[in-house]
């Protein structure tokens, strides 16, 4: 029973309004878990769904103010979407991975975003958008968002906490969507298993656990899609501290075989 | 806060000794709660490690005992592998989906098995396993020996819980790994949301979440390397019952943009 872990309790912050341009999401959120009669604790792992971090940020476009390119418009037409929303998904894409036009009216567009992460529609998103025609980008710099909000609740409560901010995506292979982690602060995104001994003491085989994706995965579960609870609290969980983001989850394009 | 999720909870069950073909994971789970102070509980789900259902059922190989097929020879020189290795792999696998030869010293196998699951190496594993020619398959049929478990628990225990069997795969674009569900009994392993409303009252996009892998992802949390933690009890989690299994999971080849 040597290195037996503890528990993990995965806690829901509630009552968090709706959040607009410019909120204070450590207030906000420091303020929620109060009323609700949580405190923030050190060493907890404070996951944020993608969208409240985005509204905050300002990273809402109004399809009305877009003015499609042509190459919009050929491509909506074959992945039969708003020619604006193409648009503003092609502005957030650095490379196009897949496009499925196949069937038209279930066409997918898959690429890879700016910050490196590969899904589909480049994480723009049109849902929970207050006005119909507005859609939410993902942060521009996920990592560094979650830089903030740590040295923010680090400011406010005195808390030493691990922050990481989620997007939900598709798979290869697997139907259903899960959560993965998009932004890292505090928090080693990848835990490196090689050169220990398993339970017979024999040397483990390379193996490399994408932890922060797996905790947002958790989280997830906690995340209905009714976006009340964009908030979860991890706690329990022992991380090594440190690491330099989520960008340690994207592969090297060079070693990946399905790019 | 209608509908606010309740906290879950992640608790190891430690005290699982080695397993051996023909034991009795439902007694010896049982056994090792009961030692460790824990209940199992109605409406929990049990997370099982794919390692130990295999041994429990005698998906162990040897490979002193394996001839190398012609194919197998010349693949495993191409992928660096060990040609017996090679060969068991093979006879997992329906469909070679990728092989990685750049690098023969790190070279890869992505193949689909039998039960539809794309991995690499079929799942065939060389850790962890007494014996140092000895490797363990994936079991025939996961959602079957979900199924086993779940009556196995309600028998001994009369509680009706749910059952998920996990391994530990790597995916297109992301380092790390991450564990899945490849066998469940007892939840339905996706969750619809489409037709819902969101907090503004829009309805939801399109959203069905892989339920059953983010919860394997929780639970691997727990389920260190060194396999002293091979379950993993989900507690508080609000679940749909019933569903096929974890082949639901599985997406239609014909859907696939990836293969």
């Amino acid at each position: 029973m040597t290195n037996r872990p503890n528990s993990i309790t995965l806690i829901p912050i509630a009552g968090i309004p709706e959040i607009g341009v410019g909120d204070d999401l450590v207030k906000i959120v420091s303020d929620a878990a109060t009323a609700g009669g949580l405190t923030i604790e050190n060493s907890d792992v404070l996951v944020f769904a993608q969208k409240i971090v985005s509204k905050s940020e300002g990273r809402i476009v109004d399809l009305n103010d877009v003015e499609p390119s042509n190459f919009a418009r050929t491509l909506s037409t074959e992945v039969s979407k708003d020619p604006r929303l193409v648009e503003v998904i092609l502005s957030e894409t650095t490379k196009i991975i897949k496009m499925d036009q196949r069937k038209p009216e279930k066409g997918r567009l898959i690429v890879e975003t700016r910050g490196g992460v590969i899904s589909a529609n480049a994480g723009v998103d049109a849902s929970n958008v207050t006005g119909g025609d507005k859609v939410t980008l993902l942060p521009v710099d996920s990592d560094e968002s979650a830089r903030a909000l740590a040295r923010g609740f680090k400011e406010r409560l005195g808390t030493e906490i691990a922050i990481i901010i989620t997007d939900t995506v598709g798979r290869p292979w697997r139907d259903g969507l899960v959560d993965i982690a998009i932004g890292c602060a505090g928090i080693k995104a990848l835990k490196d298993y090689r050169g220990e001994k398993d339970s017979k003491g024999f040397e483990l085989n390379a193996t490399v656990m994408a932890i922060a994706d797996e905790i947002a995965s958790a989280a997830g579960l906690l995340m209905e899609k009714a976006d009340s609870v964009p908030v979860v609290i991890v706690r329990g969980y022992e991380f090594e501290k440190g690491g330099t983001g989520a960008t340690e989850l994207i592969r090297d394009p060079e070693e990946d075989l399905f790019r």
